[in-house]
C-alpha cells in the first residue's frame, strides 16, 4: 500500500465533477432514454477507446486542436484523449472497409482542455450521445430518420413543445454567398460569421465580415436579404421563385434536398418540429448538406410550438447564449455553446475519405449535449417538486421489524423477507443493525424517499403476515396503519401497489407536462 | 478542417479495441444485467472523471504504481487516469465527509499501462462493475448482502451451476500465521505467497516462503496444513475446535465473523454457493477482513454445484490460470487474474482513511470482471448456436413494400407505418432506398436478424391491410406467406408476437441452463 500521506488535494482535476446521488440517477435516466430512442431506429452499439493514437486526431480541429488532452510519453505509442465521438467514428469506418452502412450509437465521455466554466456547464470532462448513418443511399432519407430521431428524443424526455428544430443547407448557403459575390476564399470565413448570427445582431455580424473578413459592403447587405429568412414550405416556395439561386448548381441541389426532406418529415409526422433558418450555418466545415440544431427555452413554461411560438423560443434562446469562446467548434454538446442548443448536428460526406480516401461513405448524424438537457429536465423537475429529482435510488420498499421487550431485531427473517422480494426483482433494502428500532428504520426510509415499507411484527410473522405500509400517507386516510398480507403474496402484493403507484405518477406528470400540445398522434 | 494527411496508422493504441455489433450488444446486456441487481439493493450510481490528480492515486497501488497512465503536462494540474474504481470512490467519501454511508455502483473503464496480451483478454483499458457498501454497521451484515448480490449477478446471467465463490478472513488468515510462528514483518509477504497457491503447487509456494522469503521450514510445512482446508460450516467447526487457534486474538474474532457471515448467507438462501477456502488469500494490502474470489470453468457445461463439484470447478479454473504478471494487484477485473475468476472483492476498512484520517469509513464491496464474464458468455451462446450471440442490433420489424410495373417503392408510405410502430415504442427499420427491390429487403432483414417483415402492398394498403411475415419460417408452415392485419392494429400485432417469440426463446434457454438445478426458491 506504500507510505500514508494525509495532506491531498481533495478534489477532482479542474473542469471535472463527479455524479453521484439524484443528479446521477437522472442523468442515467436520460441515457436510457435516448439509448431507447437509438435502438428503436436499429441503433447498434459502438464503443471506442478513450484515448485514440495522437496522429488520427491531428488535423481534424483547426485550431482547437489546441485543446486536445494529451498522454504522457511513457515509453510507446504517443497518444490522446478524444475530443468527440465523430473521429473515432470516422476512423473505425476506414479500419472496417466491409462495413459500407451503419447505423451506430456511441453514449461516451469526451475531453477538452477548455478554460472551464463548471457553473454555466462547461466542463472539459463530458458526455456526448451521438447517432450517425453510414453509407451511400438515396438523397435526404437517412437525414430525415435522425431528425425523427431528435423529436423522439425530446419527446421522450418529456419536452413536448418546449424545442424546436432549426435546419438548413450548406449547399443553400454556399449558392448563396456565390449569388451575393462572395469570393470563393472567403466563404468558409462568411459562413463562420453568419453562424455568429444567434450570438451577436447582424450589424455586428456585417461589421466582422466587412472590417475583419474584407467583404464589399453591399455583397454583405445583400447577405443579409437571405439569412433573415425562416420559415417551413413556404420559405422554401419563396426560394425556389428566386430566378438567380435557381441558376446556381449548389443552391438548386441544396433546395432540391430540402424539399425532399419536408416530404419524408410530413411522412414522418414531425415537420411541425422544423423551422428551415437561412441563419443557421454551424461552425465545423465538415458539414455537406443539411446542418440542424435543436434549441429550447429551457426554464420557460410550456408553450405551444406553433409556427410564431417557435420563434419566440429561438429568439429568447439566443438572448441566453453566452458570448465568446471557441464558437467555430460546435458540434453540439461543446461546452462553448450557449445554453440555448441541446443536440446539433448535419451531413458529412467526406470525413471518412480523411482516413483512408478509398473508403468514402457519406455520413449524417447527430449529437445530443446531455449536460444541458440535464439541467433544463432537473430544473423543471424541481420546479415541479416531483419526486422523482429528489431520489438517489429506486428502492420500492424498506424491509423493516419491530417488537416489544427482549425483542432480538429479527435480522436473519428480514433477510430472508428481502431474499424473497430480491428473487422476485423487487428492489429492497433494510437495516444493517442487528436490533434496530422502528422509528431509525422509517427514518432510513424516508430519507430515501423509499415508498413502501414492509413492517415484520412477531406475532404477525407467526401467522404468515407481514404488514404493508404506504410510507407518507396523510392522516385519516384507510390504509394509513398499513394493510397485512400474506408473506407468500408479498412480492406480488408490493409489484401491484409499485406499478399503481406509477401509473399515478406518470398521470400527474402528463398533466403537467401538457401532453396534449404536441403529442405524437399514433 | 486542416490538411489532409492519408498515411494514417489506423489502428487503436496497442492494449485497447473497438467494441461494436453482436459483441457490443452482448456486452450491453451483461452491464444491465449486473446494474440491475445493484439497483434492487439500493445501489446508487457514481460518476468519477476518468481522471486525477496524480497525488490521489500516488501510494495506493504498491510498486504497480508503474502501471498508472499519466497525462502530459500542458500547464495546470498533474493527473493521471485512474487505475480502479476503488482509489476514486475513496476519495469521493473523503471529500463528502457528511455521507456516512452509502450503497454506491460503478461501472466504467480503468486504465493499466501492462504488458497486454489481448488474446488472453489481458488490456489497457477495460471495465470494472464495482459495488460496494461503506459505513459502520453491525458486524457481516452488508459483507453478506455483497455476497448475496454476487450470486444475483451470476444467476442473472444465466450461470446457475456453474460458478463457485470462495471465501476466507483476512483476520483467520493473519492468526494462523501467528500462530503457525511467522514474525510480525513477515506476515504480508507471507500471505502474498499463499496467495499463488492457485497458481503453484505448495512445493513451490513453500520454496518461496523458506528460500525467498527467509521464512522457517517448519513454520512452513504447519501453514501448510491450515491453507489446504476447504469446507463450509464444517470447517468453520472444526477450526472452533483449535484451541491455539482461539487462543490468538485475530483468528477468534475472524472465526466469529465467519460464524456470522454463514448464519446470514443461510438466511439469504445462498450458503450453498460459497466454499470457504483457507487457501485464499487476495493479493492486495488494504483489505482487512473477509475476502473472496469468484471462480468458473467458464466453458464446462452446467454441473451441480454441490460441495465436490464446486470443488473441482476451483480446481479445474486453478489449472487454467496463467502465470507471473503482477499477482499481487488483482481486485478482480485486473488482466493479471488468469481466466478463473470472474469476480473478486472484500472489506476493506482503513483506506479513506489514508485521504481523511478523521473521515474514516469501513467498506466492503466486490468487482465483476466484464470483459472475461463477457467471453464465457459468448463462448457459451456460440456453443448453444444462440441467435442472440450473432445479432447487432435489436430491431422487432422491417418495414418493406413491393409492386408490380410503374411501382414507385411506397417510400413515405413506409416512412409512415415506421412511424406508427416507433411511436408505439416497436424497434423498427425500412430500407433507405426509394424504390428497394423486394429481395434487397429481405435480404437486408435477414442480415440484421429481424424476426418480422412488415410488407406494404398497394392493393392491401388500399385497403388498410398490411401483412406482417414471419422470417425464417420452414416451408408448409401455416404462417410462411405471412398473415394480413389491419393497418391500424399493426404496432400491436407485431408487440404481441415480439412478445410471444420472446417468451418462446427464453423457453428454450431455460431448458438449455438447467435453471432447475440452482433456481432461487421464490
Amino acid at each position: 500500500m506504500g507510505k500514508e500521506k494525509n495532506n491531498f488535494n481533495l478534489k477532482t482535476p479542474k473542469g471535472t465533477k463527479d455524479w453521484s446521488g439524484s443528479d446521477a440517477l437522472l442523468r442515467d435516466r436520460i441515457f436510457t432514454t435516448i439509448a431507447d430512442v437509438f435502438k428503436r431506429h436499429g441503433g447498434t452499439a459502438l464503443d471506442t477507446p478513450v484515448f485514440e493514437l495522437r496522429e488520427i486526431l491531428a488535423g481534424k480541429y483547426g485550431e482547437d486542436s489546441k485543446l486536445i488532452y494529451d498522454l504522457q510519453d511513457q515509453g510507446g505509442e504517443i497518444c490522446s484523449l478524444r475530443y468527440d465521438l465523430t473521429v473515432p467514428f470516422a476512423r473505425w469506418l476506414a479500419m472496417n472497409p466491409d462495413v459500407r452502412s451503419m447505423k451506430r450509437y456511441h453514449i461516451a465521455k469526451v475531453y477538452r482542455r477548455d478554460q472551464p466554466a463548471v457553473s454555466k456547464g462547461r466542463m472539459r470532462e463530458f458526455y456526448q450521445c451521438d447517432f450517425d448513418v453510414a453509407g451511400t443511399f438515396d438523397p435526404m432519407v437517412p437525414d430525415a430518420e435522425v431528425l425523427k430521431i431528435v423529436t423522439e428524443v425530446f419527446e421522450g424526455l418529456g419536452w413536448q413543445g418546449r424545442y424546436s428544430i432549426k435546419i438548413n443547407h450548406r449547399k443553400i448557403l454556399d449558392g448563396v454567398f456565390e449569388v451575393c459575390g462572395v469570393p470563393a476564399e472567403k466563404i468558409r470565413p462568411i459562413s463562420s460569421a453568419v453562424d455568429k448570427l444567434d450570438k451577436m445582431p447582424w450589424a455586428d455580424v456585417r461589421k466582422e465580415m466587412v472590417e475583419e473578413k474584407g467583404l464589399d459592403g453591399a455583397v454583405a447587405d445583400k447577405i443579409e436579404t437571405y439569412v433573415v429568412k425562416k420559415g417551413t414550405r413556404d420559405l422554401l416556395e419563396t426560394l425556389l421563385k428566386d430566378e438567380s439561386l435557381l441558376a446556381n448548381a449548389s443552391a438548386k441541389a441544396g433546395l432540391e434536398d430540402m424539399g425532399l426532406l419536408m416530404d419524408y418529415l410530413e411522412a414522418f409526422g414531425v415537420l411541425d418540429r422544423i423551422s428551415f433558418d437561412m441563419s443557421l450555418a454551424r461552425g465545423l466545415d465538415y458539414y455537406t448538406g443539411v446542418i440542424y440544431e435543436v434549441v429550447t427555452e429551457g426554464s420557460a413554461p410550456a408553450v405551444s410550438s406553433s409556427a410564431p411560438e417557435a420563434e419566440k423560443l429561438q429568439k429568447s434562446a439566443k438572448k441566453s447564449k453566452s458570448k465568446g469562446g471557441n464558437a467555430d467548434d460546435d458540434r453540439s454538446d461543446d461546452p462553448t455553446l450557449g445554453v440555448g442548443s441541446v443536440a446539433a448536428g448535419g451531413r458529412y460526406d467526406n470525413l471518412v475519405g480523411m482516413f483512408l480516401p478509398k473508403a468514402q461513405i457519406p455520413c449524417v448524424g447527430v449529437s445530443f449535449g446531455v449536460d444541458r438537457i440535464f439541467s433544463i429536465t432537473k430544473a423543471r423537475l424541481e420546479r415541479e417538486n416531483s419526486a422523482e429529482a429528489l431520489r438517489s435510488s429506486e428502492v420500492d420498499a424498506f424491509v423493516m421489524a419491530f417488537g416489544g421487550k427482549g425483542f432480538n431485531g429479527m435480522l436473519t427473517e428480514r433477510m430472508s423477507v428481502c431474499q424473497a422480494l430480491w428473487n422476485a426483482g423487487v428492489k429492497a433494502e433494510f437495516s444493517y443493525k442487528v436490533k434496530p428500532k422502528l422509528p431509525q428504520q422509517f427514518k432510513a426510509a424516508e430519507q430515501g424517499g423509499v415508498p413502501f415499507a414492509v413492517i415484520l411484527g412477531e406475532d404477525e410473522l407467526a401467522n404468515g403476515k407481514v404488514r404493508i405500509k404506504e410510507m407518507g400517507l396523510e392522516e385519516g386516510h384507510p390504509e394509513k396503519e398499513g394493510v397485512l398480507v400474506d408473506l407468500a403474496n408479498l412480492p406480488a402484493e408490493i409489484k401491484t401497489r409499485v406499478a399503481r403507484k406509477q401509473d399515478q405518477a406518470s398521470a400527474v406528470t402528463q398533466q403537467l407536462e401538457g401532453l396534449n400540445v404536441n403529442a405524437p398522434t399514433n
